[in-house]
């Protein structure tokens, strides 16, 4: 490892040192990752096709795109960033995904899935346009495979004449386990009978043919594609309009370089299916994949433990399915989420109203506004980022028709080390301005439990958003009203909801004012306008994006209704929030209990 | 026609009676969108299916879904609405889509394309755990397939051995011309030998054999499977879990009933590929179906008729013509509107940076920001309603990572005819949360014009929406700045931008007021606050959603530094707005001059 200062000297690292470098970097991601926690499992499978990718192309002439970013790890090891990499999504370290701002390594940024075919063929034009060499390479797994812009991708590549690559890095699963037709399709043809015999036998064959000449150029093309209708076939691909070549063992170093040599051959698109094993070399995440997707801190000799602690994503899915025993509408939809999002339970017993679709958060919400209209009571439970995916469905086929699916929102507001683009900052913003939405954002456990139980009771279009992780102290403060009022002395209020709610009462412990608690963060009722304008100072604190957030709401509301006092909103403004532990985050941004009591003092 | 009061009554009608009918579907849907505007050419085409879908299927007991609704007329004409149709379109009358609260017949909203398998599988399953009988059926067009979340609903049923049937209604085109490699292995499909010669007998005999007895079924089923493999054959639908039946004539009602019950034989997801003609029946429409894709009214003895006036479109569509001309890194990028874009000039000479990607929105934002992250100068060209499907796109792959898409948000505010679904009123709310946004909101040509060069010269997120149509008398008001002031005498300002700027301008001529015209609607400057807060009354009006609009982000600008005269916002507030012509939607929504004047009279 020590040897590689930039990612052309993979190239020249003899074939009895690679399957040691492999090993370098394997243990450099377990320790780091163990230390720092992050995803290890996917990382740990893409060991191989990280170095392979490098001794075939060349970054950044060659742009090497990893979509979402479970799978870059050794690509940021493999590319001048070994010194730095135990600050890995560490506050003002690494990121966990690729950033260009990073490395001139990381041509785009990835962090949700399904992008890297339509960004790197983006890439991929622009080079062309500008006259400029080298190819574009998109990294892309079987799960990310499942949603519709990998899809709207590959159509729009599939009739150009590009030497455009695509590798599918088949680990047999997402996040959770993988979904839908084509992972079945993709099973059936890891399993084909002749395809260990031929395999590297031929393309080895190929790429040995010396490339002179029309007619030999004919030739080896009228091979190639014999071969490829013999052995190598993917019909799925083929349709799209790709040379599909595969699969190939994603362990295998020496295999992976002859089938991308034989993809660098073609002027067209090809699509490379590689097979690789979900948590290679840690045994620990070889045995549970699952397990090991992304994790905490942990001591490598002893593998990663469940903490076995409640949070809100347990509490939901609990809720969930408490209720399902006694209603048979209640279904649970995930988009490959099922663990992260509480469900595996619900999952386990209510095999018939539980549907994990993939990696399609457009199509869940879709799907779902199906149900609802049937008048089963559908819940979605999501990513609060990852919702953002859904935002014309929510629009279109939830509100316009009134389908009542019911949203859980999860990860609502800071999530810590995953960073910018994991943040559930908009979901308030966005869902707020959907007629007839209405939105909930609990501060606790029990609340949330309420709140689920509240809108299977209920009729209306329902949004439930609640923090990643454990609830905080929130005392036994009411919250079956719209808003809880907690009053002072004095004639200022703090307005605040979710999360934030513990820091403020915190805060109180020192100084006195009043909480208002809005437990109903949408609509606002004409009563909370009018509790509010009996006090002098207003300060909003909220967990979101400040345009569109619950404070501007408010001060529309509170100014045409002649409310003249102080008044100040403290949110996220107009910016992208890094990576960073959720407390030192929240404190950096002026939302913690510190804050509140300065605002409150001093404001 | 006068015999069918309800679609069963469709089966009842002798095969001699058939194509009479059609004949009289097809004159009531000609006159009436010459009458009233709508979608004509694909409506035309789908006369013959539809018959065949209700002579097969029984509604409401089966639902069908006809995905964007711009081929439902005849399901319309076919389920009770005969007597209504002449009101289609218009304000109060029957909705262009399907809309469930019109007929128990529409099942799921219309409008946005490509939600149609996602929503009836939703429906199905439903109906399922609910214990009813009866399928769902998803019509949809080859130019809806190359939407993601098609691709997503495809592969979610795949896997369930549901008796659920997809109709592929291929009429070779979207809305512009289809692309992508899927359109291309259509043609395949559609031009294959052998498939004419065998394509009824089989079929019609499969049926006539009885189904009794597990054995003869296994024989049967056996037939099937191995007539589809010699004869039916589409590999990305086989690989997607469904039995492939087709191609069909699309025209043939006989040939078409016998293939949905082959369909129905199956307790297996189907997808049936019929092959239409884009506006069949109507010499004018069959010769050029683009023209009549969507038309304005018209005569019918002699056709549609480009007005030749010139909109907001076509002026977008112009300067980047010039633009590109002058800088060969400008490129357009549409999701299969070339002409409603205005970029039909422009794609036709700046072949190599013209990009129309299908219906696929999400892929040509993400594509965009790929080739903005190498440098080129992209404009996404969109519906303001239909860029709701890039939101997640403009958050993480243009914002996050500072890629400069140029979004051309076209049909801002309201649309008119076409109603909720394609109201362009939530980008103000949605682009304005994204962080590092610009959003521009021109009121006249010059001013789009002015701004598209202003965004070729400059860097930064640029979003420039505009309306659908022509423009309003702006006078020769100045929009260089990023807001202008027109003085009035008292202490009244009216903030206002894009169309309805000229709604001021004319309440101006009856009385003075102040008129703050934001030509910069985001972000909001200090130096408009400043200005703002001399005033003592302050109304504004915006032709969006009041919830996270320019209205709140001043109200809580104007708070926060503690501005205490009368304000007012006017916009959409909660609610969805529906079809009606564009000037007596604005006047019912107040947003009319009318409606200022009123205001600033008696506010």
């Amino acid at each position: 490892m020590s040897k590689i200062k930039s990612p052309s000297d993979v190239k020249n690292i003899e074939k009895k040192d690679l399957q040691p470098l492999c090993e370098e970097i394997r243990q450099k991601i377990i320790t780091t990752v163990a230390s720092n926690g992050g995803h290890l499992a996917s990382n740990l499978g893409a060991v191989e096709l990280t170095v392979a990718l490098h001794r075939v192309f060349s970054s950044p002439k060659d742009a090497i795109l990893f979509d979402v970013g479970h799978q870059c790890y050794a690509h940021k090891l493999l590319t001048s960033r070994f010194d730095r990499f135990d600050t890995i999504r560490k506050e003002n370290g690494l990121s966990g995904f690729m950033r260009p701002e990073e490395s001139e390594h990381d041509p785009f940024v990835t962090g949700h899935s399904s992008n890297s075919i339509s960004a790197a063929y983006g890439i991929y034009k622009a080079k062309k346009l500008l006259g400029e060499d080298g190819t574009a390479v998109a990294v892309i797994g079987d799960g990310a495979m499942t949603g519709g812009m990998a899809y709207e991708g590959l159509n729009n590549v599939g009739t150009d004449m590009a030497k455009f690559i695509v590798v599918l890095n088949d680990n047999k699963m997402s996040i959770s386990k993988n979904v839908g037709a084509l992972a079945l399709s993709l099973t059936k043809l890891r399993n084909r009978p002749r395809y260990h015999r031929f395999k590297f036998a031929f393309s080895h064959l190929l790429v040995k043919i010396p490339l002179i000449g029309k007619t030999l150029n004919k030739i080896v093309y009228k091979l190639k594609e014999s071969f490829k209708n013999a052995i190598y076939k993917s019909d799925f691909f083929s349709v799209l309009g790709y040379n599909y070549l595969g699969p190939v063992d994603g362990h295998n170093i020496e295999g992976m370089e002859s089938i991308f040599r034989v993809a660098l051959s073609y002027n067209r698109p090809s699509l490379v299916h590689i097979v690789t094993t979900k948590g290679k070399g840690y045994s620990f995440a070889e045995t549970s994949p699952n397990n090991y997707h992304g994790v905490s801190p942990f001591r490598v000799e002893a593998g990663a433990e469940n903490s076995g602690k409640l949070n809100f994503s347990a509490v939901a899915g609990n809720t969930l399915y408490d209720l399902a025993e006694k209603d048979k509408r209640i279904c649970a939809i995930t988009a490959a989420m099922t663990e992260g999002t509480g469900l595996d339970k619900f999952s386990k017993k209510f095999t018939s109203r539980f549907f994990d679709v993939g990696i399609a958060e457009a199509h869940a919400v879709c799907f779902g506004a199906g149900l609802a209209a049937k008048g089963m009571k559908p819940y979605f439970a999501v990513y609060s980022s990852f919702l953002q995916r859904g935002f014309d469905q929510i629009i279109h086929d939830m509100a316009i028709g009134g389908f009542n699916l019911r949203l859980l929102v999860d990860r609502a507001g800071i999530v810590g080390e995953d960073g910018e683009s994991h943040q559930g900052l908009f979901d308030v913003s966005f869902l707020t301005s959907v007629p007839n939405m209405t939105v909930f954002s609990p501060s606790s456990y029990k609340e949330l439990e309420y709140r689920i139980n509240y809108t299977a009771e209920n009729d209306g279009l329902f949004a439930i958003r609640y923090p990643r992780g454990c609830q905080k102290n929130c005392g036994d403060t009411d919250f079956t009203e719209d808003f809880t009022l907690l009053k002072g002395e004095n004639k200022k209020a703090v307005v605040i909801y979710g999360r934030l709610f513990s820091e403020a009462l915190i805060a109180r412990e020192q100084v006195d004012f009043n909480i208002v608690k809005l437990n109903k963060i949408y609509p606002l009722s004409d009563k909370l306008i009018e509790t509010l304008k009996g006090f002098e100072e207003i300060y909003v604190f909220e967990e979101a994006m400040k345009s569109g957030g619950i404070g501007e709401h408010l001060s529309a509301l509170l100014l045409e209704k002649g409310f003249s006092g102080k008044f100040k909103i403290n949110a996220v403004n107009n910016e992208f929030v890094p990576q960073g532990s959720t407390d030192s985050v929240l404190k950096k941004l002026n939302l913690d209990s510190t804050a509140i009591l300065n605002e409150v003092k001093n404001g």
